[in-house]
């Protein structure tokens, strides 16, 4: 006798890209049925799932009455519907607290200031004024940011070095409400990824340290080359802002290791870029931990397995050259794990990425830069 | 712009259930968007991947025109439509000849004792006449087997003691066509798993042991505890078996080691419950190596990560209890990897599996088991 397809999903997932493709993936491993939600049936997500495009605002209100818990890859969401989903009895992860703060980034520094953490000085940036005011107590360079939250996809940060530039970075973004924040002297840019069961029970990812280029996250490197104080920290404050947040499933914590310590960046309600090595790196992956966490299922172990890790972002350049185009090359270099998101080549867009392990970070790092190297088709350096 | 759906598909696979699942999220990993051509919509593979279902006889031939690659993960197939449709250029891997080799097991055995393997003693069993000159000259016991293979799902192999329990056998599989084997004085059951492209390419697991009960596999351990004249012996035997075929993607090869020595008792073309340690236990898993090994991408590395593996698999009991319904235990106890299905429960039904490395063998063993048996609901002794 066939199976049936179940009336009631226990998950749906709700996202295009890639951290909605890798949720699925972890959802079939523990034999669950998620239902997917994405855009467009092209789409990342789609084309590896069983899933459902919509685009009709109510969708995402008859979705959800399919299945028992629902979480997203993003954070373009309407909240107003998530709270009157969440009121009328729907089981919404990582949770509208949480779905809030990593939407609206003047909102989670007002919440997480009020409760005690470190952020650099910040200030709603509505215009010219509000930059004079800020220029005048701050100086420059300073870094202009988007409110909303744009997930994994778009960039939301401009280093401005004088007036001119800010004046001109609002311009270009008109359409979005900005806010604007000191420039930080930071040594190191630090993630700390944390899953969370409802009763409070969570597990940390040990510290990453990541690279940034052009706004995006270029390498990761797992565990950071930082002391045991520091890293002893991050994790605590990461734990306790997934406390504070109520947060259930995965949610990241970026911080600046500053001259002057350590304070909070940006808080991301759904597994991170800064994570992906722990589908090689770790017994359990961020992507199963959140199913876990999200259904309030035992988590699993979160330790490294390897001494060193670097994951290398595989990103559209202008050639768009289509790294699925280069496979072959790629994997002739032994020994990194390759990830593709088959996605279309566009520059800036996140493709896929590589993860090489070692017992060495430079050796770690030269095989996953080969490779990606060998993916994009340029000549390795 | 969003992606558009591709218009022939890089890879088709055909198949419902978990090998057909795994193969799914190991192409999905590369980037690759495969078709899944399962049976029901329902199945534990189209729960998992967009596929279509087909039972039409002519499904096959108008869903592998939309593949540049079709693959397969059992072997209840028409050799002939395969065999014509590779003839008119569509490329099947592993290929109509290591297919049929798989499908038909005299076949398999006339082929490969004619090029030199070894296997038991074996003969036709068309009727009580064969029966009486087999055991003439072998004696009791013996093994009946089915000559076609089910796969993994269907059993194939039943131990007879004396002439009844043959003719009992032999009425009770009236319908299949049987061979008889003399018994083997089995040591250990080995397997190995080999990975091979198309231009002779090749890379092999480390040997695995498997403990069988009531005709399924129960129990792998990798490495196998064997010295390394007997594993390098049947590792080459499974590349030269490989070749022999002209393979291409992941077969298995499955060895008894005798009192007299290591003699063939299978071959499998396909990924192997053997081989589903490699999920957790090597670089590249052996689903990720078979979609490798069929589009001829380079082969990553085979070696164990970890001193010792222990999967036990997740057979599904008189009681039909479901081990989705005790996730939570069997998560709770720390360490094992748990790989569900989305099956139902069926007595005799592989429903999951459950890996643990580890250090030490026993250590592994008793955590994979322990495991296993929080999903079954059963006291661990």
């Amino acid at each position: 006798m066939p199976n049936e397809l179940p009336s009631i999903y226990p998950l749906g997932i709700v996202g295009s890209g890639q951290i909605a493709r890798m949720i699925h993936s972890a959802a079939v491993k523990l034999g669950i049925t998620p239902r997917l939600m994405a855009e467009d049936s092209g789409d990342s997500a789609a084309l590896a799932a069983p899933g459902a495009s919509f685009r009709h605002p109510d969708a995402l209100a008859s979705f959800a009455e399919l299945c028992e818990v629902v979480t997203f890859e993003h954070e373009r969401i309407d909240l107003g519907m998530l709270e009157h989903m969440e009121a009328g009895g729907q089981i919404i992860r990582p949770g509208a607290k949480a779905l809030r703060a990593a939407l609206d980034k003047m909102h989670q520094r007002r919440f997480l200031t009020h409760r005690g953490y470190d952020f650099a000085p910040y200030a709603d940036l509505r215009g010219p004024d509000d930059l004079l005011d800020f220029a005048k107590m701050f100086g420059f360079p300073a870094v202009i940011k988007s409110v909303r939250s744009g997930g994994q996809a778009e960039r939301g940060a401009w280093v401005v070095d004088n007036q001119n530039d800010a004046l001109r970075v609002m311009a270009e973004q008109a359409d979005r409400e900005l806010f604007i924040e000191q420039f930080q002297p930071i040594v190191k840019e630090l993630v700390v990824v944390v899953a969370r069961r409802p009763g409070g029970n969570a597990r940390c990812y040990p510290v990453a340290e990541v690279t940034n280029a052009d706004g995006a996250c270029r390498e990761v490197r797992a565990p950071a080359a930082i002391g045991s104080k520091v890293a002893t920290e991050a994790m605590e404050k990461a734990r306790q802002i997934a406390r504070e947040l109520d947060a259930v499933g995965v949610i990241a914590v970026e911080f600046f290791l500053t001259t002057s310590g350590l304070i909070v960046n940006e808080v991301a309600a759904r597994p991170h870029n800064a994570g992906h090595h722990t589908l090689e790196n770790a017994p359990t992956s961020q992507f199963e931990n959140h199913v876990r966490a999200i259904l309030d299922l035992p988590l699993g172990p979160t330790h490294a397995l390897a001494k060193a890790s670097v994951t290398v972002n595989v990103i559209g350049g202008y050639e768009e050259v289509d790294p699925a185009d280069h496979l072959h090359e790629a994997l002739a270099v032994e020994g990194a794990s390759v990830h593709l998101y088959g996605k279309r080549p566009r520059s800036g867009r996140k493709l896929g990425h590589v993860t090489a392990l070692g017992d060495d970070m430079e050796q770690a790092r030269e095989l996953a830069r080969r490779t990606e190297a060998a993916l994009m088709n340029r000549r390795f350096q």
